[in-house]
């Protein structure tokens, strides 16, 4: 696929059809190749795979999965099967709830055959939203971020995972601010953690290159010693779920980079939708976290002499591996939580104003 | 090469001639095979592409290394061209200088037609004293794992690296207080970090495999969920130097280790020879911490389907990534450090005594 031809958001309605096109994150960075969906088990099934991840686009997939799981048939037995058929693709990202709710809300109150045009309607509408609020986060993000410059020398910031426009429909989270920046022509240079298991990093990576953003990968374990040796201005991460209190669950790594912040007086600062605020979840005890197959962490793709995609076995399939998907970084260390409502303390008090609004859109 | 052929120690003299042999641990865990090396330059190209790896085992290899480089010529002029060889081949481990400042001392004193058969018998006191501190370290440290044990449960540890008998000739540094717990009975469970970006981590899950103690890989990422899951009694690490005051450089991404460690109230140990402290150096800010290149990065091995070794690419040569080898534990993250003379808080004051221990060996 050339340059061109690349698609530029994440997932697309099929013109004159009831089926979207998603871009296939399994295979990315080294290769770029769209997949069609056009039925509610081919949605599950992506976004179980992660052949789409990102806790925004997990919920914007869910909302288009229930709408292909309607195009059949519509009562209420198909609408909560379909529900919970996809509600179970994933724990972690409470974005998924949240659209299903909102697609549930607004369908129980339809006649059963007006809902598969009206499931479609309303899950481009969560997509339309899911950019507006991604472009505000970028622009709330970036009132934090100008104060940091300083005359001839780049903003350093570091990110974990991939919160870009590949994790959303566009834009994306963590990176809205970073994107924002660099278009207004301020020198910022970021920080990729590699992220392993699944390596997301790279998307980050190759999410950059392609906008021309200067940026350096690191090993995982290098974020303690580059925040001590004074190298970051700034650390932005996504968020798969925050509770309450502010306590916020990310892809696993994310907690180790807030305590090394926190020891180097580095701002640690999350950027999330309000749909992934989780006002009937206490605090981070609460948020269930994904256990995966051990598998992501025994082989390692990439691709051979030739160019081609292969894969390698690191970890001998006898060894035990234990493969948690997320943690939970305690709200104590979040400097700000970024949405498209603004920026927000982590605390109950700070974030509750938001309840309403999550609980409205 | 069958089990019961495989080296037990990672370093002995060839009988009868002015040889070592050594395992390649560039090909483990996926080969294991042996290196002879019989020149300077070939210990010196198997410190620098580390197949010898971990400060004692470097220091070992260094000093043999130099007695490599006195067979035929033993003047002054040989004797420092040789040890500036062998110092430039990697700048963080101290046991490095350690090991050549204490060959130069023996050597110096003699005449240089005696120098070639000392160096050799010295060489292998340095060995043979390695393998007795290591020894020793490993019931020091047990010492401090028997009070933790709780009836019915095991003893949750976690290590970060390779500290193990393949770092060092025999026993381990880390590994050698798990190593006694397990040879004492005590049922014992290892958290096995992977090490990004060279995988040390497999080394050690190799080692534990094949003395028969439970363990389990994770990935670097997911150390902090453990800790605050309250899956983990103690850490314990190794050391590739510990300044005068207690900070200690190890492998990079120990210290998100210790901070995690810290925030979940899980004691935090360093385990190390006397040879390991450098009491020229104050504190952490004054070590010096190796860039290495970055392609261990970009590049991952592991074997192929018909089980053969195999490469990825899975970071392009173009894009930009930064590899320091090593972070820096401030001493304060320290709950003690676990040496053959004793365990120790990590303080100036605590640490002086060993001072005139270290300068005497």
């Amino acid at each position: 696929m050339e340059i061109a031809d690349l698609p530029t958001r994440t997932l697309r309605p099929v013109p004159g059809m009831r089926a979207i096109e998603i871009i296939d994150q399994t295979a990315l960075p080294h290769a770029c190749r769209t997949l069609r969906l056009t039925c509610l088990d081919e949605a599950a099934h992506a976004i179980r795979t992660m052949q789409v991840r990102g806790a925004p686009l997990i919920g914007v997939t869910a909302a288009y999965g229930l709408a292909l799981g309607l195009s059949c048939r519509a009562d209420d037995a198909t609408l909560t099967a379909a529900v919970d058929c996809l509600a179970a693709t994933r724990p972690t990202a409470v974005n998924l709830g949240w659209a299903l709710d909102r697609m549930i809300r607004h369908l129980h109150a339809l006649p059963p055959d007006q809902r598969a045009e009206a499931a479609w309607t309303e899950a481009s509408r969560i997509a339309e939203a899911d950019i507006e609020s991604c472009r505000k986060i970028g622009d709330n993000g970036l009132s934090l971020l100008r104060p940091m410059v300083q005359p001839g020398r780049p903003l350093q910031l570091m990110t974990h995972c991939n919160a870009g426009w590949l994790a959303t429909i566009d834009h994306g989270t963590a990176l809205a601010p970073i994107y924002a920046a660099f278009d207004a022509g301020l020198d910022v240079h970021v920080w990729v953690s590699e992220t392993r298991p699944r390596n997301q990093g790279l998307l980050t990576a190759w999410e950059l290159t392609r906008r021309g953003v200067p940026h350096t990968v690191i090993a995982d374990n290098a974020a303690g010693f580059l925040m001590a040796e004074g190298q970051v201005n700034a650390v932005i991460v996504g968020a798969d779920r925050i509770a309450a209190n502010g306590d916020t669950a990310n892809k696993v790594g994310t907690c180790l980079k807030a305590l090394a912040a926190q020891s180097a007086g580095v701002p640690f600062y999350v950027a999330a939708p309000c749909s992934t605020l989780d006002f009937d979840c206490p605090d981070g005890h609460h948020i269930p976290i994904e256990a995966r197959d051990g598998d992501e962490l025994r082989l390692v793709t990439g691709l051979d002499d030739a160019g081609a995609p292969a894969c390698v076995r690191q970890i001998p399939a006898s060894t035990a591996v234990s493969n948690p998907a997320f943690d939970v970084t305690p709200a104590a260390l979040i400097g700000a939580i970024i949405t498209e409502c603004g920026n927000y303390p982590a605390s109950l008090e700070a974030l509750r104003p938001l309840s309403a609004k999550s609980a409205r859109d």
